[in-house]
């Protein structure tokens, strides 16, 4: 079954980044370790680590590559108010919510380590009531 | 919720990673477009996307952070067969899989397109029949 498990951000400073995205999005961390945490995430395991902590993990591998991530919200309006929430918690605005040519609205912050967050709402992808996020069936299939 | 809906790596030619993911893991494409291509993942949506895909989506940002992303599977026997069959569809391996301190089995391959996958198993971590991995309950909680 096509998956990823584990998506870990890398951030430089521990505490600092469970605070941020606790206040910006409400995570809660499940298992902290020193230079790791672990979150629950909507059917694989949320990381961030630190360079240190990669550094460990990873003694001689190349860094990894960049990921585009997304939030993804059942409205307009939560988009709105996600990214306000985010801005008030210290991320960056780098592009205020706009309808945009896929026929959605989205927006995109960075967290204090530069790390790039895009927040949306996208009519065509269902949400679950347990944030799942899954695409519609295939016509034909 | 805490959650990331959809999580884009980026790719230079989308064909071949379209093939290259196929042989390698057995991700079959759910939506493909120009420069990008959606995978229903465990909970979220999996992307591939060029790097004219991400100029088109996000003119004048950032460029996104690294991610470390890990493919978790129930057994070390099935990791074994994991990174034979992504290396033999054309990944590099970057670390045989091995025993590791925090008590799983994990190793490493790079897509052709440099990104960096870590294919583990983790006693502690069940992983659901559908895919998702899901942490224990804390104690006490």
């Amino acid at each position: 079954m096509q998956r990823l498990s584990l998506i870990s951000l890398i951030v430089d400073d521990l505490p600092g980044a469970i605070t941020f995205y606790g206040d910006a999005f409400g995570w809660k961390p499940h298992t902290r370790h020193d230079s790791l945490v672990f979150y629950q995430g909507n059917g694989f395991v949320l990381g961030l680590m630190t360079p240190s902590g990669w550094e460990e993990e990873a003694t001689g591998q190349p860094r990894p590559g960049p990921a585009c991530v997304a939030i993804n919200l059942p409205s307009p309006e939560e988009v709105d108010t996600a990214v306000a929430q985010a801005v008030s918690a210290g991320a960056t605005l780098v592009k205020d919510p706009v309808t945009v040519s896929w026929g959605g609205y989205s927006g995109y912050v960075t967290d204090p380590w530069n790390n790039l967050i895009e927040i949306a709402h996208n009519p065509d992808w269902p949400i679950t009531a347990d944030g799942r996020t899954l695409l519609p069936p295939l016509e034909g299939s």
